[in-house]
């Protein structure tokens, strides 16, 4: 009986391997049911109706209740990680992330990536990957389109230095562009008691500074569980033993996590902002670790209609994500930094009931 | 751009934003699914056959498995918590609490509540609110009704002292109040094989005291999950930041996922009680804090036949929880008070088989 | 009101209650649920696409995505546990466990139990006993039937020593006896981009060795909600008061759990093995506590056709695990005993696409 060693399985890819124009198809589609919803319930206690309640949905104009956004999110970033962040150094940014068809339990999603840029580090050792991702659901329609960009370590650090490439990305997305994934909202059915505020998107004003006011712990048993349900294989969520070599000396708690609290949180404040339609910017600021408590509060940005509807509106937020502060005095940018505490610098855009 | 901050969201009722005979229709309807009730056994290991088997609920005389009793009761209480008690300082009893039409994965809970007591403390620095709950499925029937009061801060402490209200409240539930959300029962085909035991009602004597045997460690990620799955957004479940600020210095475990353990723990020895049909009291003696361990026993208090029921008896149960203290001995009630390690005594009606 | 108190409900046999050839019909059948699938996932982040998704299943032959073969061995495993091994003093081995019938979401799993062999230890204060059980579906469909053996205490340590009968257990299962659990897979339909590698069952080499590079720290939480998700009662697990008293002074880690994340963690390098299809011999041979990360590899033992199929080759593959040691140098057998890392041996069936 012979004995071989196979090529180490599950690796991933070092900068060396990403190509420009490489086309990336995913493993392991998902179906998502109801089961994950319970999940993300119980993971972050997200209370937005229309994801809540199949009759308030329906009431709303949705055929049924849909999945949340970001539930969608981690689900199509968890397809990529394999074979795009495996061994990431860090997840560097978001841009262009648009949600374009509403997803529902009994829906499977998976995910094709192509690299679109690819820049070396100035010392070389490291390379920065930029891939732009497509959320597909069964019946081949396009539900998320986003570009991130990582950081990802060379195989030898001594290697040549490659001709980098830039993608052109926009700094926001166009009120035109979102808006895709929310059906027509049946304005005058949608009951503002049920969802929590009467506070429409009328009600808000440029400048609106709102603090969510509660603060979440984050257990390593919670941000496992979440990380593994979206099937995201990153070592550094889950191996304690090999963190405690590495720069932290702990798990890192998946961003995608922070995300999602900060959404959840969001709710006291913006109980309608019901669809998060896109996504411009995403930044996360420093690394968040369990035992610390996450805090948010938001600013309204812009507000914009969007051609042709009449039912929902478009608000710009940018929600900041803090640990182990609270929000009420809105830590943020500081010079050209952050306040210490900060962790995630959002920009997203939310349709609310006109 | 003009820059203003909202009024603090999600930042709950005071004492004084209570009236008497006010109603507070609360937000977010709840479809629950398959999903929750996994959840529920993986968070307390729930072994009644009615909820876990289609095939044995259907053969009992149920259309479907059934949703456990605590499970509706938490989602219900959760429904409320944002406008009743987000600022409670205590949670200080139930009563009157009937379980009146069974409810099923699918269905949706909706709750509201009215304001039926009132009174100050005698400091006059906080408030006792009484509200009575009524829990609904999405054809409008009740599912649930019961009354619980808690202890408000005031936003002024020294602001006048209100005349006070205290509703009449049942010490107990009469046997013919119950029973409503319990079918007829097809005995002859309840297999006591499978349900874990033999002993039906008629088994049962009045005095008897029933040791539940086994301990539950609980841990902060499973109460966290629990209480974030019922969207109960009491700050002191999941802010350790603030609760290093407070009274205990600690998250505080919310007393529903106590009470649903020592139902759990219960199925030891009332392997047969597959309803809790009613709850007559219910108290949380003392706090509980994650790392403790859990126990319970049982007291038969009574027996009792329902009118025009002959498939099910009703028996109505004290419950003791203790913690970090096994329950052989049965601890309970010391002269006035409680031995120390008690958290919980709960006086019930449950049905079980004749 | 006469007092009395019940006989201990629940707790557990012990050596002297068990009789050659009794049979032990448990309790609690099981409606298993996508929810349940959704906490497997989250719990141990499995990514084979047959058990992921709707349309990879049907593709490749199944009428829907089955349940994960150890998801139906640690369900059918919970319902024995109050009647073999509430009191086990360690769980000693598995053998000749088939999966015989695919389990769906939907199913309705429950158990009974032989009694086929007993044995009294060297020194006569406890016993290994040897159970023969069988997990049938909602048509009394046998879908899954092993062998386990436990060593439980005595109730009188000095009662007589008995005779004891020792089973004849098969060395392995031949390849001829498995596969019955899995449908005829459409092999050209089978996707070996979505299921994350090219390698089929020709690809690999009796005697290759494959890390499975990833390590999973596993936390109290989620241990302890795995093993409540299977409804396994056993005391070990989930009291830490009584554990402190005890051999470790810590919650013990219920050894499917182990299997769980073994078998999970070899999805990198084994993405094509989507079903079990029998145990030949389980053994754990340390135990595991909350805290410790777990790594894994598989050694190629035998590769064979099955009789009359095409489409899928039998693998047998032995899979350690080892806990707070990467596995790239693969512990194992160190003279009559195992690396002092390692937790669990298994040797076992899988099928993969030829």
């Amino acid at each position: 009986m012979a004995s071989q060693v196979s090529p180490s399985a599950g690796a991933g890819r070092c900068f060396e391997d990403f190509r420009l124009g490489q086309t990336l198809r995913h493993a392991t589609p998902r179906t998502v049911t109801a089961g994950d919803v319970a999940l993300w319930i119980a993971l972050y206690g997200s209370r937005f109706a229309v994801q809540c309640s199949t009759e308030f949905a329906q009431a709303s104009g949705y055929p049924a209740s849909p999945l949340d956004d970001l539930l969608v999110f981690n689900l199509v970033f968890g397809r990529t990680v394999a074979d795009v962040s495996q061994n990431a150094i860090a997840n560097l940014g978001y841009a262009a992330c648009r949600f374009l068809v509403p997803a529902f339990p009994g829906d499977t999603l998976s995910a094709v990536s192509d690299v679109i840029g690819l820049r070396e580090t100035s010392g070389g050792e490291a390379g920065v990957v930029y891939v732009r991702t497509r959320g597909m659901n069964q019946h081949g329609a396009i539900v998320l389109d986003y570009v991130r960009w990582v950081m990802i370590g060379k195989r030898e650090p001594r290697s040549p230095k490659a001709t980098g490439y830039l993608p052109d990305l926009p700094q926001a997305l166009s009120p035109n562009e979102i808006g895709g994934a929310c059906p027509p909202i049946e304005v005058a059915r949608y009951d503002t008691t049920l969802s929590g505020s009467p506070r429409r998107w009328g009600d808000y004003a440029v400048g609106e500074k709102i603090d969510h006011c509660q603060g979440m712990t984050v257990e390593e048993a919670e941000h496992q569980m979440a990380t593994r349900l979206y099937q995201n294989s990153a070592r550094v969520h889950f191996d304690q033993l090999g963190a405690e070599k590495g720069r932290f000396g702990r798990r890192l708690v998946y961003g995608g996590h922070v995300m999602s609290l900060a959404r959840s949180l969001s709710f006291n404040g913006l109980e309608n902002a019901f669809h998060v339609a896109g996504i411009n910017a995403g930044h996360h600021v420093a690394p968040l670790f369990a035992g610390s408590t996450v805090f948010a509060w938001s600013e309204v940005l812009e507000k914009a209609v969007i051609p042709d509807r009449h039912d929902v509106g478009a608000m710009r937020l940018r929600t900041t994500a803090a640990k182990d502060r609270p929000c009420a005095d809105h830590p943020g940018r500081v010079g050209e930094g952050y306040d210490p505490a900060v962790i995630l610098d959002l920009d997203y855009w939310v349709l609310m009931p006109r």
